[in-house]
Formats: structure tokens, sequence, C-alpha cells
């Protein structure tokens, strides 16, 4: 295990009707001039939008609102948040919403206390503690595990670059989990959230790091979760349970405890953030494209650790006479599994073009000054970005 | 699952020599004037304590010490160091060494910044955020978690009883968790240690709330890991690695990130203390007598809980035509482990007496205050817990 630091001081407010509580919250963490920061129609159609601001006014807390936050978050919008943070100094910052409105919540605390381009920080700048206004979120779908996480990841309009940034600054200071909110999402987007929860498990799970046992068993552990709540909530989106228990799995997902001390992948985030920034397409459908293709094109560089996830996690028998065969069981358990929920599996799915990979490709590895290769567990240059492009087609 | 709140604000830095960054995190958590305290004689010879105060000096921090913590930490030390506290206009507690030192640097903690006698908060007083001064440890054993948890628990020497308090205030600020700090620790600590772990894991398994799928998942996996490391350490104390494991897995058993939203037990704690208590055994290795023998008198009120117990973590097969077999061979399969790492078995084992049982029973449940039954998975009276007292002759 390699040394590491862990620091998570969200404070979460899981269950029915917490959001009421919003109000409560921002006080307690300071906030005294709120932008409330959303998406689209339905949090103002479901009420919720009201709730919140009703909470904020019991408490005789201002506020202004910026809505508009869509899936793949653009730098267009930052930019007039955090404008509109500049002229009615606001002190912090509400997203109420997904993954979305949240990374671009995030983007606009960053860049409102910063004088210069708020870009910096998803060009590489590490955003410290003081470097963006507090910001804390009310949560509509488990999927991206902003809600307590330090990471952001926005799209650039100009080049169409969608790069993430980090630091303590961006982890909320608290978030609001009502897994019943999350109870009117489509389908489609439901089981989109599981993949993106499953991808963060599994982006951290593929390691060279060694001897890493306790983490493995969390991650495996929330895999198993997600795999038995998963049918539950497609069956019946009003399960409740089931979507209480993909909720706080999706937090721990992503909040890093179950990453610390070992080297990460994430080129298969990396891959899939070219196909939604070029087709819009929502990032964990993406990903229930990208992470299989990525898996069969690097297996071989780990077999036992692919056998270790087929059968601790899927359930797999080990071939002890032959661990690539169990390795191989694993990937077809996964692809299958992701089917079963409804999530695309090839190129035409997401309507993506073949004749985009080459740009695409170069753009993952070279583009906004990377350079040249991405992926802990297996390094990529631009060619097997290519080939693990074509492997979706 | 239920409604809850978590909060773990707790910075934790992980890994070889960390410790010798003390100094500078005692600065960045606002401590000018610090109580050092610790217990008996291996945090000084070992050259630890040195290490930290010479860490605090270099970052010009003062300090004061106060050594003599002894496992199940009693509350007359508490009292001198609440004292000293006050006398020297101390703003930072920082303990140094494994669950009794740090419990009783909380105490002191608390107690430095209240009025009345800090046994209140461990009579059932709850420990608000700002009632205790700020506190911080060196973790020198994998057992306690209560470097990462809001608890503490001291012995009051007039009664002999052993209590709990908890609270926000009483969550350590930062602590230090270098594996190789528990490489020196006999085998029997060691294995303790992991016991008491694995407890805090069991406690919070055995629950009446249904579909808590993620956090049984999330325990589970902490169990997995402890069994897979624990013979590692006890083979090989030097094994960095198989303790690094352990440490991080001891930390995330207590946090209670994986007992959110689910009643807990806890029985077998309260049964345990009176046998520490009474005769200073040391915590864990009293649960590793308790534990099992609560297992056989409780298990026939859940035995699909103890069957999943045994399938999920111990391997055992489902027998579906009879389901209390694979519930009691678990039971049997977590003796044999507590036995295959040295641990105790029996009342005799700890030097505890058939003739104490009336008294312990009696001061479990009616004392300091207790309303005569404990436990939440099971309710369990005082003649319960004198016939699990029985089954440990």
């Amino acid at each position: 295990m390699e040394n590491f630091t862990f620091y998570a001081p969200t404070y979460f407010a899981f269950g029915r009707d917490q959001e009421l509580e919003t109000g409560q919250y921002v006080k307690r963490f300071g906030g005294t001039k709120v932008l409330i920061h959303y998406g689209g129609g339905s949090v103002v159609k479901s009420g919720l939008l009201d709730r919140v601001k009703a909470s904020l006014s019991a408490q005789d807390i201002a506020f202004v609102e910026l809505g508009g936050a869509q899936p793949n978050p653009r730098d267009g919008l930052v930019y007039q948040g955090i404008e509109l943070c500049k002229q009615e100094n606001v002190d912090f910052v509400l997203a109420v919403g997904g993954g979305s409105a949240i990374d671009s919540a995030k983007a606009i605390a960053a860049g409102a206390k910063y004088d210069g381009d708020f870009w910096d920080f998803y060009s590489g700048k590490v955003v410290e503690k003081d470097m963006a206004l507090p910001i804390a979120t009310v949560l509509t779908i488990a999927a991206a595990g902003s809600e307590g996480s330090p990471d952001s990841v926005i799209t650039k309009e100009d080049g169409m670059y969608k790069r993430g940034a980090s630091g303590e600054g961006l982890r909320p200071v608290f978030s609001i989990l009502n897994p019943a909110l999350t109870e009117t999402l489509p389908a489609y987007h439901t089981a989109a959230g599981i993949t993106d929860i499953m991808a963060h498990l599994l982006e951290r799970y593929f390691t060279n790091t060694k001897q890493v046992e306790a983490t493995d068993r969390m991650i495996e552990g929330h895999l198993l979760a997600i795999i038995n709540e998963a049918p539950k909530v497609i069956a019946n989106p009003n399960d409740y349970e089931a979507r209480a228990n993909i909720m706080w799995t999706g937090m721990m997902a992503h909040n890093n405890s179950c990453g610390v001390g070992r080297q990460q992948d994430w080129a298969s985030h990396d891959i899939e953030h070219e196909l939604s920034a070029e087709y819009d397409c929502i990032h964990g459908a993406g990903l229930a494209v990208v992470f299989p293709a990525w898996m069969s094109y690097v297996y071989k560089n780990g077999i036992m650790r692919f056998a270790q996830l087929a059968t601790r996690v899927w359930g797999c028998q080990m071939d002890f006479e032959n661990p690539e065969r169990t390795a191989l069981e694993g990937i077809e358990r996964f692809r299958a599994f992701l089917k079963s929920i409804g999530m695309p599996a090839t190129f035409a799915d997401l309507g993506a073009r073949e004749e985009d990979i080459e740009k695409m490709a170069e753009r993952c590895v070279y583009g906004n000054g990377r350079s040249g290769t991405i992926g802990g567990f297996v390094k990529l240059e631009k060619e097997d970005v290519v080939q693990i492009y074509r492997r979706m087609l």
C-alpha cells in the first residue's frame, strides 16, 4: 500500500424529506448569500426547487438563482455563474441536481474566488481549500459521486475539451441525499447512474499496487451491493430501499475511501469523455460502451486481477487450469449486466461515428496539454485508444 | 434504511514516517499549546514519543506531557489530565498510543472545556462540537477505531463502571496512521486488536433493519479483508502490507460509514465491558470470549442473517433445507478463527470467575443509570446476560 492522506469532511443528511433542512445546514456552514444552481425542468416541476427556496427563506438566507446546467456541463454557463456571484456578493454555492449541476456549481465556486480564468483549475492547477466558495448539494441522481468528492468535470466549448479539476476546496461542505428524489428518474438515466457508480469502483480496482486487500474488498462489496440492488430499481422505480442502497454506495464509490494507497486507472473515463464531449451522450451510458471494450483490450496485463473480479463479484467459478477463461467470463457477465439494465453496447447505440475515432483518440491523449498517454493500470497511447474505440463498433 | 446523518471530518495521514509530520498537522489544525497523552513504556522506549516531540518543537509548538494511560483507562488519570490542561492553558490534546490513550485523551479534551464533571458525558450527555478541545492521534495499534470515531470509553473507579461517551467533539481532527508502528506489538495484542475490529463490524451487522445491502456488503468486505490479512501478521509481525490493510480496515470498521441507517446491537460490548472492568483483561480478548457466546445464545432470532454471514464471509455452503445448520457453522468458523490467532475462548482463559457472574450481569443491565435491557438486535435482560456469561465457562 502506498502512503496517502484522506480527508472527507462532507456532512451528509440522508433520507426522506432531508431537503427541508437545507436552510438550516446553509446557516450552520456559514452561508449568508447563496447562489442556487440547477439544471433543467425536473427540479422546478417536481417542486424541489421551491422547497429548497422556502427552506432558505425560513432561515432568512438571501439567494439568487442560475438554472440551465446540462449534462456534460459547459464553461459558458460557468462564466455566467461566476459573474453572477461576483455581482451579487454570493458567499455560498448550492447545487440542486445531479452530477452536472454539482460539477458546474463547483466550477462556479472556484471561479468566483479566483482572479484568473477558472479553466486554470481544469488544465492542471490544484484547487486548495480556500480557493473556492463553500459549496453544498441537494442530490437528485445517484451517479457521479460529486456530492462527496473533491472532483468536477467541465467541457470547454472551444475545442470541446472535457476535463476534470480536483481539490479540497471542491468537496461539498454538506450534501443532502434523499433517495425519494431519485424515484422520478427515467429508467435510462437511473441505469446510466448505476453504470457511472460501477465505473468509479472499477477505475480504482484496476491497479498494479500489490497487497491492497482492504480496498479491494471494499470495492468488491460496493459492486456486489449495486449488482443486487440495480435490478430492483429497474423493475420498480419507486423502490425507495433499493434507491437508498444505491445512493449511499454511489457516494462511497467516489469519496475515495476505497481508492486510497493504490494506483488507479481512469483511462476509461478519459476515453468516454471524448464521446460525451463529441456526441453529448450521457456519461454513464458512454461508460457502458467504453468499459467492457477497455477491459477486453487490456485484460492480458492482469489476468489474475480480472479473474479475482470475476470470481468475487460476478460469481464465476475459478478455472484454475485456465484463469484467462475466468477473466473473460467476468467481462462477459459485466456486459450482460449492463445490457440487462438497458445500457447501450456499441458506437451505433450512442450515435457515435467511426470516422471520428482518429480525432477523438488524438484529443484524448494529446488534447489540452496531455502528454501522449492515459491510464494507470495499463499505459495507453493514441493507437491503443483507436483500437479500443474500434472494439465498440 | 433509516434516515441518518454522517459526518467524519478527520484528516488521515497514512503510511511510513507520517509521525514526523505531527507538528505540521497540529499547526494546521490550530494547536498552540499541546498536551501529549500516552500510555506506558513502549511509546517512550521505541523513540516514538521523542520523534513526536521533536516534530512539535520544530514548529515551535509548546507542549506538556502526561503518560500512564492504561488498558481500560480510568477516570483518575482523566481528572489529572483535565487539571493539567487548565493549569497550563492547553488548547489541543494529542494522544500517542492505542485506543486506551486515545479514549483517555478524548475524556481529558472534553473535561478541559467543561465546568462540570467530565463523567457527565459518560453517563449520557452528548458532547457537542465545541464542548471539547480539539484532539488528534498518533496511532500505535489497529483495534479500537477511536482514531476515526466520535466515541470514547472510560472506567469509573468508584463502582468500576465502564461507560462510553459519543459526540462530534470527540472525533479527532487528524490521525496519523503508520502501520510500521504496530510491527513491535506482541502477537496477543495484535490479535486482540483484530478481534476488536471484527467486533465493531459484527455489532453493526446484527440488525433488524431490513434492506441494508449497501452497508451489509461493506461490513462483509471489511471482515473478509481482516480474515485474509490477520494470519499474515500473526505469522510475521513485520508484514507491513498486512499491517497496513488491517489498519485502514480498523478505522473504516468504526467510523460508522458501514453502520449508517441501520439499528445496531452492541450488547457484546456491554457484556465485555464488565469483564475488562472487573478483571482488567484486554478488551479485544474479552470480546473473543463474549461474541461467540452471545451469537450462540441469540442466533435463533435471526437465522437467515447468521446464515448470510456464514456463507458470504466464512465461505460456508448454504444448507437450503436447514439454514440453521449453516448459521451454526458460521459461528463455529468464527470460534476457530479466533482460536487460530491465539485468542482466549473461556472465562478461565481470561481469569474470570463464575461467582462474579451475578454481579456483572446486574451491573451490565442496571448499572450507572441503565434501564434493565441491553442490545439492539435482541433485547437482553439480566437473566439473558447471566446465561450468556455461563456459556463462557
